[in-house]
């Protein structure tokens, strides 16, 4: 391990970090409002970031894939450390800020604010602006900036992005980064300029695209998306969230009219996925909600899927058959490269055709079979990172569910709290329901919640590989 | 696929079942019961088993693994459908038989009678039966018994005991059987003897000494163990457990002298996990219990991890912390080549080890590593099993959970039902809690829980290749 280069890259991550926070003070002064708690934050990444780099200016920068998840792990906590930091002037204590920081880059969406709509619109941008970074990737972005990062960048993006592997867009990492980030805007930008013309104030139309295209689910209105209640908007909504939760290496084909999407076995298995469920929740729902039901399964099936969290109803009042299916929803999660979290379809696809072989391969050893994706055969080596994340992510989810019980929370709340937050979902079910946010959870549970977003957003392996003694020694 | 040999087989194995009843009818004789159920069965065994020998009386005998699978997988499937006909003679129905034979092959321990203190004493001692023979494996005893089974008895025996690989004992197969049924009937005896010594009936010290060794868990009394509220009784039978979840194959290293055992890492870290889920489960406990915590704990921890499922306590009525925890233990399971059921410690273990390595082969691709399980180095082939078994295990809960709950039970009584049989525990939470039975589901639950219970004793493979259509085709 390259200690002095890690601590190089966080100390320049963290002074670029600084500038992000113009955004809320620009807000903060539009709105007349104080920019203090967003002058502090950036005085305090700055000084930091400038701390770092200078104790290690004369590192030799070299990345490889520990030192990519070195940076990539302690970055993002770095990050979700500093952007807690405007929460403290609103009245939260440290752990409620950081959970509320780590759920925003995390695009978690799990919140500790009973209440949102009196909270300050620069509060507000700050929240949906950490979940539209997080969404893509600080680093990605960062990489996309700044072509001094650029060139030892992919072990960084291999890190950060979530699925199995980075789809190279361009032979330059930095113009696949580029690219990402230019659709990403893309689809933000006409969100909010559909919301608007359906009526969204400019301010709301915004924030829901931030949160949206990142499947974030931070709402600026307590009531998520139930508080428009418009058909329009909430279908506007779900075909953004399905976006979100769409690889968009495959929208890249698209704008070069090439129809890839349409063969891409994990976009088409998301898709069924998706419609099955929605499907199924529908007709579990009809007793209760009649034709309604329709229209609010299909969109919390859609919100839960792909990680996003906006609510139009209650799913805490459904019945208990239509919670495990929307749990089960939630392991599933958004598709690879996409903003969405989960598992991603693209692993459970793998997995059950992967298992599927190996009990063919059990009863008949000599049998010499292969999984194929699209044209290309799924290594081994693909097969193994699959099946360890798979694992280890159940047995995390197991044990962080334990955990949080010893607080004394029911197994609905533990379980479902667990899930909506190392899935990224966001509001989970009993205590911490739809209607319902993480306040009232006690400090430590809130602290371990944070680190099952952390561990799930950056897909266990770069998290887990910090707790390794042996990771950090100079020769592995 | 040679379908004459799997029928030629199953024939020969029906035939040699038919004479099980020879017990249940001694035992009806004695007490003066009616003789008819078992009477009946046991016609019904042989001649099914007569029929499916005459029509393959001239198929070449070649068991490879996929005809053991089938013989196994449908073995199974046959003899719960014959054994569940004696249910019928008092009161039940035919998916409810089923669900009670199944139950008792298994080894699970669910129930559906409400009482089984007014059950004739040859149904009692039939219940009891089907356990230990399920226990150690119906096909091992009868490789044991036929030198003809034995010549191709590989296949059927990997295909039925637990674990991942079956240790070879002795250079004959027959052998092993052999040696691993007289150990088994030797602890049987000895916990009768002891049983009997602490004033337990002759009878019940039978039954519960088929039920102890075999991890199974019927009672002949509705309230289980509590019914002595005897701590020697107890204590006689948590130890007993212990044993039966332990690979048998120790045992016999033991009575050779050779104290292997204490260097064993699965057995280690079976007494390991069962002693820390007990002292914990002690200390979440203690407010309620006071003293009597530390009694009831490590007798449940053991009951449940071990999949035997007898009870002393309610541990429904504990919070929900206890309930988590004693989830967890379910699913881990007993260890390889014991009767016990659940995941096997074997493989949590590896899959531990197998993930953590598989951190640092990310982190540093170039990492040459390897999992050592004693002195013997794991192959990969072993792990892409491993890993398959526990990917399917963790779906198939999950899908059966719903299913349950689209009855409309509640997410306990839906998730717990699934995670005792699955793991062929017995007891479950909520509406089937330990003081409960299963009788009040709905038949097609049932159905779905006989078929859980099939699935997690036969370990997955062997049932799902079933499913598969080129799995009976002649060529693969």
């Amino acid at each position: 391990m390259n200690r002095k280069a890690v601590l190089n890259v966080l100390g320049r991550i963290l002074l670029y970090f600084s500038l992000v926070f113009i955004i809320p003070v620009a807000v903060a002064f539009y709105y007349e409002e104080s920019t203090k708690p967003f002058l502090i934050s950036m005085a305090a990444s700055f000084f930091l970031g400038f701390l770092f780099y200078f104790v290690s200016r004369k590192a030799e920068i070299e990345i490889r894939y520990k030192e990519g998840y070195a940076i990539v792990g302690l970055g993002w906590l770095l990050v979700s450390m500093i952007g807690a930091v405007p929460y403290l002037f609103v009245g939260l204590d440290y752990f409620d800020a950081f959970f509320e920081a780590m759920s925003g880059f995390t695009t978690t969406g799990a919140t500790v604010f009973d209440s949102v709509e009196d909270l300050p619109k620069s509060i507000l941008i700050w929240r949906s602006l950490t979940q539209w970074l997080g969404g893509m990737g600080i680093i990605v972005l960062f990489v996309a900036i700044l072509p001094s990062l650029a060139k030892s960048g992919y072990a960084l993006l291999q890190a950060e992005v979530p699925g199995i592997k980075l789809t190279r867009l361009k032979p330059r990492l930095r113009d696949t980064a580029i690219t990402l980030y230019l659709i990403y805007l893309f689809f933000t930008l006409l969100e909010a300029a559909i919301l608007k013309f359906l009526g969204v104030s400019l301010f709301d139309a915004i924030n829901h695209a931030f949160t949206t295209l990142s499947t974030g689910g931070f709402s600026t209105h307590t009531e998520s998306i139930a508080y428009y209640n418009n058909p329009a908007i909430e279908a506007t909504i779900f075909v953004f969230m399905i976006i979100g939760g769409t690889n968009f290496a495959l929208f890249y084909y698209i704008f070069n009219r090439n129809f890839k999407i349409l063969e891409d076995a994990e976009f088409k298995a998301y898709i069924l996925i998706l419609l099955t469920a929605s499907a199924i929740l529908t007709v579990i729902n009809f007793e209760e909600l009649n034709l309604q039901a329709l229209r609010y399964s299909f969109f919390q099936a859609a919100s839960v899927m792909t990680t996003t969290g906006y609510t139009t109803a209650d799913f805490d009042q459904w019945n208990d058959a239509a919670k495990i299916l929307l749990l089960m929803l939630m392991f599933v999660g958004g598709s690879s490269g996409s903003t969405g979290g989960g598992i991603k379809v693209i692993r459970i696809y793998l997995l059950s055709t992967y298992s599927l072989l190996q009990i063919m391969k059990s009863a008949e050893p000599r049998t010499v079979r292969v999984v194929k994706y699209g044209e290309e055969i799924v290594e081994k080596e693909a097969f193994s990172a699959i099946t360890s994340f798979f694992s280890l992510y159940i047995m995390i989810f197991a044990i962080s569910s334990f955990l949080i019980s010893l607080f004394g929370y029911d197994l609905l709340t533990s379980i479902s709290a667990v899930a909506a937050c190392i899935n990224n979902v966001g509001p989970g079910m009993g205590l911490v329901g739809a209607s319902e946010s993480y306040s009232a959870l006690h400090d430590l549970a809130k602290l371990i919640l944070s680190i099952d977003m952390w561990v799930g957003r950056l897909e266990v392996f770069t998290v887990l590989a910090l707790f390794i003694p042996s990771f950090w020694r100079e020769k592995w």
